[in-house]
């Protein structure tokens, strides 16, 4: 049924800015943070294409940055606040990207407060800006950083599947924000490395890797299979280019955030579009 | 590679308009718009929660409404536009959630026009509001509306197909938007019948329909298993409800627009989530 609605005089609202700019907020998101006591930016499951002080600026707010502990071990002070007061969560993207949100909104019903959501664009719809149609997509898989002993490939199973049976697959490529190297980890240091975004050439470089580790995909994906690398989708300085993997690999998408796409077979419409994105034109 | 840019002193803003209101435009959509010479807006595959005047009147610009003929056979004239001015197509959602859009954005390339796109929410990533996660969507199926002698159900075999391999399936419901009677149509009539929106219980009805006719689909779907429906996702009346087949097909939804999702197998945060919208509670 609706979204429960009791005597708590607060709302919290979880609003979604888009994916380039402090413009990208819709007007009705912009009037509501205008007025809110307490703004808060999720700030580690994506980025924007400003800083946070652009945002304050634009907003006449103080925005509070959380990073993941922030989210994970403080939200129950932004919950509590929003029992009482009107309380803004910003998320870079849609709202309901991540399942932390749906979490925390989640715990928001449970603690009797209202909840409202203003929707934005993300990747997940965004990404139709290469031609490729939204409705072909199967389901959505994430790529992380591999390290000398950690090369999760199980991705690529999804991969198959959804290519298999004429589905294309997004790949969210790894976002890493206040990581701690493994020795400050453990000495409990506090000290954070430089964020990493994982590009498109990173994540072409693991699916060649697991083409020429395990046969059993060849038939469905090898080096001259087609991808498409998206770079700041929706930004003035949007990056959209596809090839046969082995050539993409090498293509300069310049900075974050990164997302490729692996296409199943393809309508003739979806070819002529991303034709026009083909790297070697 | 990049969006081709060349002479042509025109461009053409693909711009995404959101789900409920004229206050759901981005803040840059909004800027775009009331600079653009010619506002075009496409109205026969979704609808706004508001009238067309009261885009006008929030735009301060006259919006010309193109319904499906004006946008297949008239669209010449809107490009012809964007070769020396500014023209703002505006697309309730995302702009590209319809293949007819993304003809629009690749012929006006063609024609060496510039194109820029405001993204902007869909149901593609607003249905997330209902708390499963949209990673775990597989493709989206169309359900039209069914005539005594057309019946289409192929998008059963999509369904199962993501079932059984555990991603949920969005179904879009069938809008007539000046559609004509048959007989009209052979007499070259031009009376249009009242628009008409597919519910979420016509939705039911059919797959009920489906599950009693075809055997081969009752180990994956039946009377008993959960669906959702969504109803004007991210307005301020929004109504999410699930339940069993049967019971959520006598639920009163309200006014279109309407969309039904069959869940796959749930992660417990889904589930959770999920309760809360619950026919039963």
């Amino acid at each position: 049924m609706e979204e429960k609605t009791d005597k708590s005089t607060g709302v919290l609202y979880l609003i979604g800015l888009g994916l380039s700019t402090e413009q990208d907020i819709t007007v009705r998101g912009l009037q509501v943070v205008k007025r809110c006591k307490h703004v808060y930016l999720e700030g580690y499951t994506s980025i924007l294409g400003v800083e946070k002080s652009k945002l304050e600026e634009f907003y006449g707010r103080e925005v509070e940055l959380m990073d993941r502990e922030a989210v994970e071990s403080n939200s129950d002070e932004m919950l509590l606040a929003a029992r009482t007061a009107e309380v803004a969560f910003l998320v870079v993207g849609d709202v309901y990207g991540a399942t932390t949100h749906t979490d925390i909104a989640l715990r928001a019903k449970e603690m009797g407060i209202r909840v409202e959501v203003i929707h934005n664009a993300s990747i997940m719809n965004a990404c139709g800006a290469c031609g490729l149609q939204l409705y072909n997509f199967g389901q959505t898989v994430s790529l992380c950083f591999w390290t000398e002993s950690w090369q999760p490939d199980s991705y690529i199973d999804k991969i198959l599947l959804n290519k298999r049976n004429g589905m294309h697959t997004l790949c969210l490529l790894d976002i890493k924000v206040k990581e701690q190297s493994e020795e400050n980890l453990i000495r409990g240091r506090k000290i954070f490395e430089p964020p990493r975004f994982m590009t498109v050439n990173q994540a072409l470089e693991q699916l060649e890797q697991i083409v020429r580790r395990r046969e059993d995909v060849r038939d469905v994906l090898d080096l001259r299979s087609t991808c498409v690398g998206l770079a700041r989708v929706g930004q003035e300085t949007q990056c959209i280019a596809s090839g046969p993997l082995e050539e993409l690999k090498s293509f300069d998408f310049g900075p974050p955030l990164h997302s490729l796409i692996i296409p199943a077979e393809m309508h003739p419409l979806e070819i002529d579009m991303l034709r026009s994105f083909n790297v070697k034109q």
